[in-house]
């Protein structure tokens, strides 16, 4: 089969991309898609290429037309450029390139004239292709009212300048006069405004989904609302553990995240430290979902009702503070589901219904949905709601419990169904398994994953995996949250090193990740495990705990620096930036981060040694930096004391109980883009045509 | 939208694709397709994946079913099987996988029984899927004649076996007999056969283009036969140049090059080197096609008429040597187009036909076609018509010249069209051009492309050259042929460096790349050029020669040499091996190429300086390759001298006049592959599903 039309250009590799198209790269607002492309075509001919975008409303209706600006060559065949992002949704974006047969001829005629060559014949030619144009936008005995109210504003000025124009090049005058109105700018851009665009080749449609900033940028907070109160015999109820909340807030904390806050299974229910059986006044783990009192619509008693978690929501929210969700989609024995629902769980032969386990062990306290079950329908519709529910009281992110548990295809389609009418909405995958699958989860909605930072504790661990994420393509779809402490993870490392463990563990998690967190009692140093295990000792998710949030050794004044200098510096809320610097200490890291102009440039230099005091030689890049390397100042945020530096390599000290990091202020060259990559504000945006 | 089936199974990066599949990857005959993909679900559910085939016909009509096999875990979700190309034509491959409910129960009931649970009610579980395949495969009640023919040979007894299965699952027998019934792999691949593969995914459709084996592996002569005749005032005929064959078949060729071999116009003919007037005995440039005498249908009448190119084709092919043309689209003045189709040209405003032009230079030779003319389509197929007119007189391979000058699309076009009835015609691409064009001619369809070989002198430049092809993945659509010389290209190594520069040469083109080609003369040592340039000095192009085919110096006996050691070793029948060694003298390069199992393997070392004797040590991966450190032997192809070599470095000396080089067989353990990738036969191939 024959082309439509005798195409000629051809637009390979754009990116970003995600497996070629099959999922959006990720943005939020204020940042850019820098797009790239090989585009050519036989022979020597001049090519236009523009980059064409327009932005969807969250359902995927277009918000107008199509804005367009053009690429630029940067040799090789790639071209290049950028859209500015800004608002949250959908957007769509792709390259449409033609051979530009004016601005060839324009090339050559002038060629030939600088050769001294005869171009008669040329200029002609010119006019003809002029006219056509005219002709084209204006037709000839096309007058009257009706057509001016049809068509874009000027097009009649144009067409006349253009038809001048013409008349020049096939006119009497001199042919280097003739040939000066042809290399007239303005025509060149005339005849650019109202290219016919033969034959042009477009690439496939690529989309962008655009979320709000906190899904790239903030800091975390866990607690368990139960054990915030005053009585470790009983829950503490959401009012009692709102007084919690300005302290929370004054730390510098964006989101506040709590487990499960629903009522609570009895059948099988866990005591304290995960033994099998529970006493009457144990009050199990909060993932097992479900009682008479009701299921994942529904407020544990002990914390109160609705009312009162709506009324927790909005202080939390007065103060700056989000409310992270758990959604924990698997009930308890005694959920409301099993008795209405028997459909939605899988059976034995003998009709009952089966628990969840991992051959041989058995967790006989939750029942888990199948989601393949014959009404499966019903169930992933039913398991949506529960999403409404709560975004119609207030939450705007929701921390999914082990989604790599639930089909991939359920969490896409639900996410998407979300987004559909809440495009703000923020899920973060809590799925520590392999590559693949975290990936997975990213690409197909996530917008922000759990990661490995908890196990990554030695210098080649850190750069090693970071490196991997940032130096790929990864970044594109999948941003991640380094949480530094789970109810489920006290690192060995935090367990033996004490108050210094704690803080480099903190530094390093609020200034690699944009996106961090630590569970309550990071910050009073909690380091009592289970022996031999990652356990926390006494934990939370299965007993009613008391904490003196005063208790002497806390780090809350280093939580609270680190967290302003996070809101301060742009450099600190982004990952794509990421890179490792030479040092000679296989204790001391260090690394920088900027944003994307580099007018904020922090370079952080963490003694990862809980325990020794740290020499090192670290290397700055003076020359890519644009600094004097005869001397140049850093300014440590953290201890507010300034360095005088010169050359490449400069010498520091870090300290475990005094001075675990330097988190130094570079004032570095402020990066000039290149011109296929414009900074705000973009140039020559126009409508599409 | 919720998925028409609750899907489970994720199929990511299946590799080999190009573009995504936008493109087919390139096989021949006798090579095989490792696929590999990510494949993974939800959970700790076992998986299976089949990696399913079929074959085209030409015209793109399925040959039968698909063809099945496993495709194998390697871990971290990486999946892996084989597919042996047997036939020409079009291939399909896909991958296809789904939760493998029995093998993960039976798994699970393994565990259980292991751990002395009570499965009682598991093996009732069991039984009734086992019952519910055997209802499937063979519903009750559906007895009779006509069933009988329409189902697959043996399911009746599959069917009866599956019910006595599952009767001793759910009978009465004691636990353990119960559990070894639900062991027996009999029973597995039962259930695997006749599996329901529910919800089962698939990748996408990729495809593959099967090519004829010299569309990979060849030794290629160029000549012109004009001038392979005994009088240098007139052209040789056909027949006269037929005399050479029987030597170039000797000397080891499979394809014979003939510039183009259609009759030249006069005007503006070129003269001898080039200059712009020709004398009336002089007979031009063989690419300045078309006078009264006929077009690109036609025979040049020096060189006799279509019956002698038959003739001469056929002593060609009876002597083992096919004939590649020139496909050079372009018209001289005279051609019989210019009247009879004036539409498929430019033309200026005066109605006159514009000459090719790279302004300010002209080329008033040559008229280009425009190939977006308005007729367009006419113009293409009449093209179509020159490739199928060639293929009818027996031209099996065309060399196309300057593809990159003519629309993409347009030999996407052509090639797809010719391949879909005569899919064993090879189309080698003359692009000497920026890589992404290259590249593109080669995923479109070209088998074949020229390359940067003639350039790449120096040790670093060959080794960056040749490392980024093999590395890549460019190696699955795209072959080089290393021409060593060609009539446009005589390099300043070959000018400078004498007869041992054209002995390196030679062995470097013929052993780097399994296509490899001379244009003749250079077997003669001929390195004359106009000064300044890489032109030959009284090139054949612009001029009748004569030449002594027995002048002293010729390195005939190395060429025939060296293309028996191709013919003789599949090591130097494919790119794909080709693996550079370290070796501490720059003027010395050490590379290995070996087939698929190892059984073959060459170590080829090249001594590059032309003039000075080379003292190198070069490393052999001994344990890589399975050697006895101690001691082993390596045999010299070249010299027939044998080498007793131990550990990893070695040493050798390579003087230019006597031994340039060393061409080693290694007796290297050969290969054992991985599970995943099954040798010669293929393991568990059956018609699909």
């Amino acid at each position: 089969m024959r082309p439509e039309q005798p195409y000629r250009t051809i637009i390979e590799n754009v990116q970003p991309t995600v497996d070629g198209g099959l999922h959006p790269i990720k943005r939020v607002p204020g940042e850019v898609i820098d797009v790239t492309a090989d585009i050519f075509t036989d022979g020597h001919d001049i090519l236009r290429a523009l980059l064409r975008w327009r932005s969807l409303d969250p359902a995927g209706v277009p918000n107008g037309g199509w804005l367009e600006c053009p690429l630029v060559a940067l040799g090789n065949d790639e071209w290049t450029a950028a859209i500015h992002v800004e608002r949250e949704g959908w957007m769509e974006y792709h390259v449409e390139a033609w051979v530009d047969r004016f601005a060839t001829w324009r090339r050559d005629l002038l060629k030939k004239h600088q050769a001294r060559q005869d171009v008669t014949s040329e200029l002609l030619e010119g006019a003809a292709m002029v006219r056509a144009v005219a002709d084209r936008i204006d037709p000839p005995g096309s007058g009257g009212e009706a057509r001016r109210v049809e068509r874009p504003t000027g097009v009649d000025t144009d067409a006349a300048w253009l038809r001048a124009s013409a008349a020049v090049l096939a006119g009497e005058a001199r042919q280097d006069v003739r040939v000066q109105a042809a290399e007239d700018p303005h025509l060149l851009a005339q005849m650019e405004r109202h290219a016919e665009r033969f034959a042009a080749v477009s690439s496939p449609v690529y989309s962008a989904l655009v979320e709000p900033v906190r899904a790239r940028f903030g800091a975390w907070y866990e607690m368990f609302p139960r054990s915030a109160g005053p009585d470790p015999r009983r829950s503490a109820t959401f009012d009692e553990a709102a007084q919690r909340l300005p302290e929370i807030a004054a730390l510098g904390f964006d989101v506040l995240y709590l487990p499960p806050i629903h009522p609570i299974g009895r059948t099988f229910r866990k005591g304290p430290n995960n033994t099998l059986t529970a006493g009457p006044n144990d009050p199990g783990s909060p993932w097992a979902i479900g009682s008479e009192a009701g299921g994942h619509k529904a407020v544990e008693p002990g914390l109160g009702d609705l009312d009162a978690f709506d009324r927790f929501l909005a202080r939390a929210r007065a103060l700056g503070l989000e409310i992270a969700l758990d959604l924990a989609f698997q009930c308890s024995p005694d959920h409301p589901y099993v008795k209405s629902h028997p459909e939605w769980f899988r059976h034995r032969p003998d009709g009952t219904i089966k628990y969840a386990e991992n051959p041989p062990k058995k967790y006989q306290d939750i029942y888990p949905f199948d989601f393949e079950c014959t009404d499966w329908p019903a169930l992933w519709d039913e398991l949506k709601s529960v999403v409404e529910f709560w975004i119609d009281h207030g939450v705007h992110i929701f921390r999914v419990d082990n989604p790599h548990t639930k089909p991939f295809r359920f969490w896409q389609w639900l996410i998407r169904e979300i987004r559909a009418y809440r495009p703000g909405i923020v899920f973060l995958s809590e799925a520590f398994t392999r590559p693949t699958v975290m990936k997975h989860l990213a690409k197909i909605g996530f917008s922000q994953s759990y990661s490995y930072f908890t196990w990554k504790n030695s210098k080649p661990d850190l750069m090693e995996w970071l490196a991997e994420f940032v130096q790929s393509d990864v970044h594109e779809y999948m941003r991640l949250n380094l949480f530094a402490n789970t109810p489920d993870i006290l690192h060995e490392y935090l367990q033996k090193g004490g108050r210094p463990a704690f803080q480099v563990r903190l530094i390093l998690a609020a200034t690699l990740g944009a996106t961090y967190g630590i569970y309550s009692g990071f910050e009073l140093c909690e380091g009592r495990a289970v022996p031999g295990t990652e356990e926390y000792l006494d934990s939370e998710k299965y007993q009613f705990r008391k904490w003196d949030w005063d208790r002497p050794g806390h780090i809350k004044a280093l939580v609270a620096h680190v967290n302003v200098l996070r809101r301060e510096n742009p450099a600190l809320q982004n990952d794509g930036s990421l890179t490792f610097h030479a040092c000679d200490n296989p204790h001391v890291i260090a690394y920088s981060k900027q944003d994307r102009n580099r007018s904020n440039l922090l370079l952080t230099i963490v003694n990862l040694h809980p325990f020794d005091t740290q020499h090192a030689m670290v290397q700055v890049p003076v020359v890519e930096w644009g600094l004097d390397p005869q001397h140049y100042q850093v300014d440590d945020l953290l201890s507010g004391e300034h360095y005088h530096w010169r050359g490449e390599w400069n010498y520091v000290r870090l300290d475990p109980g005094f001075r675990p990091a330097h988190i130094l202020r570079v004032p570095a060259m402020r990066r000039e883009h290149h011109a296929g990559h414009p900074s705000t504000p973009p140039p020559a945006v126009m409508p599409g045509h």
